[in-house]
This record gives structure tokens, sequence and C-alpha cells, in this order.
């Protein structure tokens, strides 16, 4: 990647994509160019307050607009895209969230239906104190506030599937989307193996902050301007999203039941386990065994997420995963001075 | 509570139990004792070595034994049980683990049958340099090494369960047991609703530390010298085991598939976030969705382990859980100066 | 198995038992017995008109009552016990069924919690017409009513599990217990391993019919009595529960979620069915795919049932199960003229 | 529907489908037309003999091919489209069947991975005897044979998915697709939910029989000749496949874990069966777990499915599914004398 080009995209309304596949692309990318784009929320921005129920105010199945897709010159299946995330600001002082009927973990769901009647739908608005680093939450019933960390991630990012298909934005799987990790924050870099010409990269569904798991269903969700630098990886697949941070490399599985989305991410971290560092497969497995984190991302969407990492530092005399991608983003990122983490 | 006894329980070899019920008790204590009592490996320290193959030199169902059960006075089905843990004290300078044939998160189980033979059994040897405060990972086959911080968890405590049942030290359910989380550290404090007269209370399976899910299906696995004090909560029952540190709350859920483990531990979490602070139950969970941890346990037992979590500084006005008993524990280990955590 | 004892047991209240294992025996039994058992229903007969609500009048844990245990002579461990069911009778002209409430497949349940409040909890009263061999159904409210064919089974029946373990009459698993599968029909044989010295068969729980995976939870539950003949199959295990009828061999797999179970009971058929015939294993999983039935037992209890079942004609040049002994048992139970299936 | 047209459709190499969704209509067909449809096996017709191991001879992701789709005339979202299947006849006179590497019920997969290497790759070929109406099975390692009955079902039929998706021909959900079935025969009618203009009908994957659940992932795989006649149900939506033969009402669920395929196909019947009789949704509840069927169709598919079925004559004074759709298509295939089930 040489000369580096800084494209702006901000989505207008009727330009918003709900699949990923099955799009045309709104602009076009090249390795190393910096992307700032600018994201609506899961409503579409139609939840403003109490009185905009989402089932009364959205329409199916325009849910979890994301911006894009972008065409990556030269990114051809087979091929790995890594997305360095170089921030992720909210676009506006306030977030919300909402109980929305028959999805989130504690209630009956299509998926897992009852003939128990949903739970009341309600809404949240949190204030958003970007120099305090806060996001507010307020009882709805009680005057109970209380302040939590501002912890901004992109709930949504993807690139097209293989097989022909287009998948809705609210369901996560080999080619990313609706992930719905706390860890996609700014300062990490996803790898997502190409499937199509171009990749078709697409991100939306910001939050404030989530907690592991996303249990009732709905983030603090808002929209952001996100900025990102694109690399393609030639000749080298990905089968499940992977995201580097500074400190841990981490593989993400996305299935139902949960424990399926635990296998698929221990049995990549394992295997890229073995790859870097040349252990035999058991050995890296024992290693990850007593050494992994495995936080949840999500149990609510059309699949479950969950995140194997291993600390960077813990693996003995490891190369360097994809050849130093994110070292190198990361520099790139600190050196146009647009961010480098939160 | 008022004097303190110290009890000291060392079991002798045909003094172990193997299941949670259905056993006379070993000794008595009462609130506010303190309890030092050794705990052997879930291998009854017959794996020594790499020629130690766990299915050659365990004798179904000799494994994963548990000291005790101690009867607790007072303590009657409704009660709940405090246990403080002062501290959890490596026996031994070495800890083992192992690949166990058709056992673990990453191979068919005898419950997840296939039709492929069962992966290779091999025993992985640890140092545990207790000054240090390390581990010592060796591979079996390169001879990478690599130290990780030593970190002891109990894997196995529990008290009888109710419904006339004994169930095996392997499971871990309502009644505690195998839970297997690396959050039962010293200076924290377990809540088990008493199910029986003399709640029965026993432990063991150390770990000198484990990843999150217990992928291999085998910690780095310890004896023990485990220091507890228990205190009985009267009339206060407890559904599903409770975990209080200095910091969080927790709610811990036992069950498969995992996302259930989840669902009882973050329903358990939301209504008690609810008793403790006054909000609403839709306002809990909002709270708990945007605020909370979910650590797995195991991905391997009989059940499957989940924690739900949050900071106790989030739960606004918040009541103190149990009383205050955390507090009161912690306080009276570190006047009696045999530890409060490490 | 010589001269044949004809033994008739009929529990007084307080001799029911709640658990399969941790009991003593209620009598003894040898190879080639006939046992005339009467047995209660899943609510110990307290529910008997739509004003009994279970939760009302019945007691935790005092469902589910199985008569037993009997102690089965010369049964040790790693035989099998086989168990002939010669006819069930109900014992009275109705049986009930009802919603209980977090119980059942369309609710949400302690082990799948939402934060939903439970369905309404009805009884349904339902009239057995023996000789017209129709069971009644009544709508609650409106008039609607229909006859369903009479069809009964043996809900619970088990032996005590191994591990030291007493497991609630509630729960399937290897040792049977709450299978709730409606092929445990008159004319069938039961195989079961015997875990402990004397087996300790235990069984209750009749329904005078139930649909494929009891859906709310309750069959039409009735009191029965049930004529078994028993035999002992030396030096012969059985890891899961199997059954025959005069037409196929089947294997029952118990587990969450429901695939699990799926897989236990085609794990165990594709095995049995290359024993059987010598088969190469892989030839046998083809046969089993293309030429099986799978029907469902519960979706509700502890743990799912589902059964493996293949025609018996449709086995190349096989070997008899278990050295012939349904024929055998089948056989005895028409020379005794005491039925032999409905 | 007025004039009857009979359109041939037989696809050549390159206009198969490989999913629904995202493809341009083949032809074009109004309500009660009858369509004669050649559709090829699940290998493409590329696997003939042993040595045509499918994972050598197929090409991801051109599996599973169907023909189709097909343009309904006046069929919009939020209708139903009825499928009368009349007749399917093998187009050749053999089947196949294989394993294929970590696919199936009994083995790790993609989505359930394991450390374990696959199991042997192999192929069965079938004769099939339509005069005889068998299907020959023979083992491979040994000389084995057994006839087994010619049951022909169509393994994927669905329309496209709404959300602008475009899913996998391998894949069954809400739309139907690759359900997987052996209750899709000649005789039944589908009905599926229109999601957009035109509905886009597509249909392949024949067997000539399979068990229930599908279990080594494979059926006995066909080319068929198969005949439909389609009809437009307006302004009656369909969340769910449903079925319908002469005897019964089927509602199909499709999802991961198995239990909530198990729980989708018992809420839809529940709410079909107490809107077709008027009962109380509790009462309708009550009566379909006590007379219900529960087939399993697959337990292979990236969604499992699962049937809930009841008998039409225990339906009490119900009034007509779909205002008595299969009936009259049943007539209308009868007089065309074309077929009419197997």
């Amino acid at each position: 990647m040489s000369g580096m080009d800084r494209i702006v995209y901000r989505p207008v309304r009727d330009r918003f994509a709900y699949t990923f596949g099955g799009r045309m692309p709104v602009a076009h990318l090249r390795s190393g160019d910096l992307l700032e784009v600018v994201t609506e929320d899961c409503f579409g921005g139609l939840v403003r307050g109490p009185a905009d129920l989402p089932s009364r105010v959205c329409r199916m199945p325009y849910l979890n607009p994301v911006s894009g897709p972008f065409f990556i010159e030269d990114a051809e299946p087979g091929d790995t895209l890594a997305i360095h995330v170089v921030s992720i600001t909210p676009a506006r002082d306030w977030g919300v969230s909402a109980t929305f009927p028959h999805f989130g973990a504690l209630t009956s769901t299509p998926h897992t239906p009852t003939l128990q009647p949903p739970l009341e739908e309600r809404v949240w608005v949190y204030e958003i104190d970007r120099p305090a680093g806060v996001v507010r939450y307020q009882a709805t019933v009680s005057d109970h506030t209380v302040d939590l960390p501002l912890d901004p991630v992109i709930g949504t990012i993807g690139v097209a599937p293989g097989g022909f298909e287009a998948r809705s934005t609210t369901v996560p799987d080999a080619h990313g989307g609706n992930l719905d990790t706390p860890e996609i924050r700014a300062g990490t870099t996803l790898y997502l193996g190409v499937a199509v010409h171009g990749a078709m990269l697409a991100l939306g569904d910001g939050h404030a902050r989530q907690g592991e798991g996303e249990a009732c269903g709905v983030a603090v969700e808002i929209a952001t301007t996100t900025t990102l630098i694109v690399d393609v990886i030639k000749g080298v697949s990905t089968p499940w999203p992977r995201l580097e941070s500074d400190r841990e490399i981490m593989s993400i599985g996305a299935a139902r039941p949960l424990e399926d989305a635990y296998r698929i991410a221990h049995h990549d971290l394992v295997g890229w386990t073995a790859t870097l560092t040349g252990l035999d497969p058991l050995d890296a497995y024992q290693l990850v065994s007593q050494a992994g984190r495995a936080p949840i991302g999500n149990v609510c969407d059309p699949n479950y997420t969950i995140l194997a990492a291993v600390a960077k530092t813990l693996l003995p005399s490891a190369s360097e995963p994809y050849g130093g991608a994110h070292d190198r983003l990361r520099q790139l990122a600190t050196a146009t001075a647009v961010g480098g983490g939160s």
C-alpha cells in the first residue's frame, strides 16, 4: 500500500443497506485508504424518546442499516481483508436502548417461541457525555441514575458472504455481520475472509457501550462517525472473523446453540495459535485451555457470538499474525494523526 | 456468630466423597468457624507424569474427589450458606492437565457422540512457582515453555441437593458442585441455597489456573490447602449459586445448552439487582444488559456454567447483599490474619 | 430362569420413591418372575378435578412417585436387566393433564428462564373408556370433545444409576427414569444396564396416551396396574436404554440440547446394528440413516428423549438381540395367559 | 383459478439455482397451473459410483441445485402459496448416498467443530426398482443387501425469503428450502408464506427415501420428474411452512438447537389448531400435546427441522385449512389423471 487516500462517506437515507451481499457498492477503496464513514443506529435514528416504541416507528426489514458496501480493490475470494478501527465517535449526545417484543435473551422469541405474551416494550434514553467519557443510565420507573463508562464499539461489520448469498444485517456469521461484541473497539484490527470480488465491506450499528451477551437484545445504540484503514492480505484465507488488539489475538464464532459458537472460536484459535507458534495442535489446545479468555458477544441475534482470546505475550516465539498487519495499520493510523484507539 | 473455632480437616484416602448428597458428614462447623481443609486434585493425585494417562490410572467413578461433607449447624432448608474463601494454597509444586478420551469442548463426548475415534490422550505437567506467582506451561512435542499467572480457584464446591438426590461431583447445578469457574478465588464469598438439614458442604478440585470454558476439559489441577469461613444466613433462600467479590455481585447458571446457563445467571442477577436496588425489573434488566460481564466457567462438564456479574458501584443506592455478609466475613478473615485473598 | 413366581406389589402411601438410587428395596425378584405392580400417577393421585391445581395440591419434591425399588437377584454391575412389559391397565376410569407453571415445551421454565409470567395453570380431566379403547378429551373453555385412542405407556421406569448417585424420578438418563416415550407399551422389552448390586428397578407415571414430545409437559396421567417379567442377562452391558418390540429394535438417548439425545440414540443404534449384523460401522450408519425412525419422547423434562428405531426385518442376517430375550419373554408372557400386549 | 396450463421445465446445466432469492425467474405460472419439472440430485448428478467421492467431484457452492425459480402470477407478500405435490418420479434407476467430510449428525462439523479428523468419505449406490417399489441397499464392506421401500420425497422446496435475503439451497428456514423431511410426499400440499413479488418457487434434491433426521447427512439422492399444481391464497399469511395430507395438518419448524425447531412447529400448530377449531389456545395446546406426532426431518443441515402433526379427524368441528385448498388441488390432480400420490 502506497499513497493513502481519505474517503469520507455519509449515506443519504435511501442508500443504507440491509443485507451483506446482493448490493452494488457505494464507493471504491484501495489498500491503505482511510475511510471516514457515518453510520446510523440500529433503529435508523427513528427511536428518539420514550414514545418512539421501536415496533411502532420501525418497519421490518428496515432495521440495522449499514453504510456501504465499499468495493475494495484487489480483494478476491481467498484473500483476507484487514480492517483497522481507528476511531468510533458518537455522532449525537444521546443513545437509546429498548425492550423489543419477543427479542432478547430473557424473553421467548420467534425462534424460541412460547405461548406467553411479550414483555412490555419500553425505551431507555442515555445521555452521552463524551468529554467525561460516560453514558448516563436513567431508570424509567424510578429516578435512579448511574454513569457507565463510554466504550464505543461497532456492532455490525462484515463483507459479502460467499455462495451467492445475501444475509440480513441482523445476522452474524462467517462473513462478520451483526457480531455485537464489546471487543471491536478503536485500536483493534478485524480480519475477514473475502468471499466475493471486491469484498464489499459495510458497517453500522454503533454501541456507546454494551454488556456481554447484550442480554435485553439492544445495546446503547448510537449513530457514529467511524474511521477505518483497510488492507488486503493476498492469498491468505480466514474462515471465521478474527480480531487483533495490541494485547491479544481473538477468533470469533457465531452459531446456535451457544456452545457451538464457543467451539468454533476455540477451534479456530487453537489452529491459529499452532500456525503462529509452531506448536503441536494438542499443545496449542492445552495452552489456550489454560490461558484463554472467552468473552461472550451476543445471546440474542440469529446466531450467538463468542470470542476466544489469548494474550500475544503468552505465545512462545510466535510469528506475527498476518505478517504484522495490525502493527503496520496501527502505526499508519498514528501517523495520520487521526486517532489510534479510544 | 460469636466465638470462632478453627477446624482443620485432612481427609484420609477412603474418606473422600464422590457425590454431593447421600454421604454422612465428616465434621461439624458452626457459623463463623474457620475451616482449613486439604483437597486432592481431580485425579485423586494419581496423575503425576506423562506416563500416568488418566484413563489408565484412574477408575470410574473415583474422579473429582471432594473433602467433606461438613455438617453446618443451624443450616436448614430455605437458608443460605455463605462461604468466604480466605485462601487457596497449592499443596505441591506441580499441577497437571490432560486430554481425557472423549472429554472436553473440542472433541466428541458421550453426550455429543460421533463415530470418530477419540483425540490422543496426553498429560501436561506444570511447575508451580508460588513465590514468583507463576505456573509454567511446557509443550510436550516441542520445547516451548511459557509462564502463566498463578491464579488458584476451587473448581468444585457445593452442598447436598434437595429432593433426596445425590449428584456426582463432576456435575455443577443449583447446589453448586463442579462449577469450574475462574471467579471462585480467595477473597470472594459464595452463597449457596441450603436444601438439607446441615447443608453438607464439600469441596475439592483446585485449579492453579484455568482458561474461560476449560476448553480441553482439564484445568491445571492441584491439591490445595483451602481456608474458608462459613456463615448461615437464616430465612433467606438462594435459588442458584451466587458469588460476591469486593467489586461485583455475580449469579451462576449451570445448564445445557450454554445459552440456558446464560439465561439462568442473568435471570437471577436481574432479580437480585431489582431486589437490592428497588429498581423496576425491566429497569434492572436494562442496567445489567449494558453494564454486565458474563464470564464463562466451563463448556465441558455435564452442565455448562456461565456467570452474570455487575459492579456494585453501578447499582444505584443498593442495600448490602445478604445483609453485608461478604464484608463481615472479609473483615473476620483479615482479623484472623490468615489471609484475605490473593 | 426356571420356576416363575408371581409377585404382587401395591405400595402404601409412604412407600413411594422419588429417586432412582439411594433407596432400600421393597421386594426381591428373580429372573423370570412376573411382577404385578400398582403405580400411582405423576401427581400422586392428588389432582382429581379442575380445582386441584397441581401447584396447590402437590408439594415438591413429592412429584412423580415410583413403585419400588425391586431388588433383582443376581443382577450385578455390567449385566443387563431385560424388562418385558406384559400389560399396562389403567387403574381408574379417568386421567388428568394440566399446565403446570413454568413447565412444558411452549413456556419459559426454570432452566430456560425469561422475565415473562407463567401461563395460566389449568387441569384437564379425561374419561377413560377401556372397553371402547378411548380417552375422551374435553375442552375447558368450550364444549368441544373428541375421542383419542387409548394407548397406555409407562412414563418412568429405571434402575439405580451408578457412581453412588440418586436421581430424581423426574429425570431421564442412562439409567432410564422419566423417559416419557409413547413407545414403552405392553408387548415391548426394555433393556437397562445394571449399575448397582440388585439393579433396583422401579416404575410409575403411567400415561393413558401422550403425544410425541409431551408438549405441555403433562400426558394423560393415570394410575395403573402394570405387569412385567424381568430377566437378568449376565455379562452384557447396555450403555443407554434400549427397547425391543416384535417389529423393531430401538435405542433411547436422553440429553439437552435435543440434538444430543438424537446423537446418543443413533450412535447407540448404529453400534448395536453393526454388532448384530456384522456390518461395517459406516455401512450400519448408512442403513440406519435411510431406514430409521426417530420418534421423540419428551421435550420438557430435565433431559429430553429421542429414540432411534430400525425394523428387524431390515437387518441383514442379524443375530437375535440379547440372545432372543424379547421372544423368550414374550412367549413366557403368553404362556402365563396374563397378557401379551395391548 | 380457471384454465389449467401444463408447464414442462427441464433445466439446462447452467440454469440451476443455488439460492432461494437473488435469482431471476425461469418461467411464469398461474394459480391452477400444473408444473412438470425435472430436478437434479443434490450432487448435481456428479456422484455415480464409489470412486466419485463428493468432495472430489463437487465444487462448493455448487451443491443442492434447484430448478427454478418460477414466478407465480398474483403472488404478493402476505399471501400464501399452496403447492400440491402430484407425483415424484425417480428419473434414473439408481440413487446415491455418501458420507461427506464433516457433515452429518454423527460427526463433528464446521459448526460443531472438534480437533478430530473426519470420518472416511464413502459412496453407496442404490438400485431403484420402481415396479417393485423398492430401493436396494448394498453394503460396501460386506455383501449384505436389503430392500427398503421406495418412498420418494422432495428434499428442497421453497420460495424467496423476505428482507432482501438470498439463502443457500442447503438451508431450511421460514421460506422452506432444504426441509429434508420424509413427509413431503406425493399427495400432500405444502403452504409457504410469500415474501416477494411472484413468490419465486424452486425445488430439487429428491430422495428415493430417507430416515428421520437424515443421520449421515445424505438421503438416497435422486434426480426426479416432479409434478406440482400451484395456487395462490390471497391475503392469508403463513409464518412457517405448513403441510397438509389427506389425514393430517402439519407445521414445520427449522432452527438450532433442535428443541427450537420443535417449539416453532408446535407453537405454529397450536395457533393453527385454535384458529381452525375455535378452541381456546390452552385447550388447543392440550389437544396437540396428547394427540400430536412430531416427526423429525433433518439433524444435519444449517437448521434442523421437526414437524408437528395432528390428525384432521381429531380437530373438533374444524373449518377447512386454507379454505379447502388441499382437497381442491387433490381433486384437480385426479381430474388431470396425472397422479395423485404414490
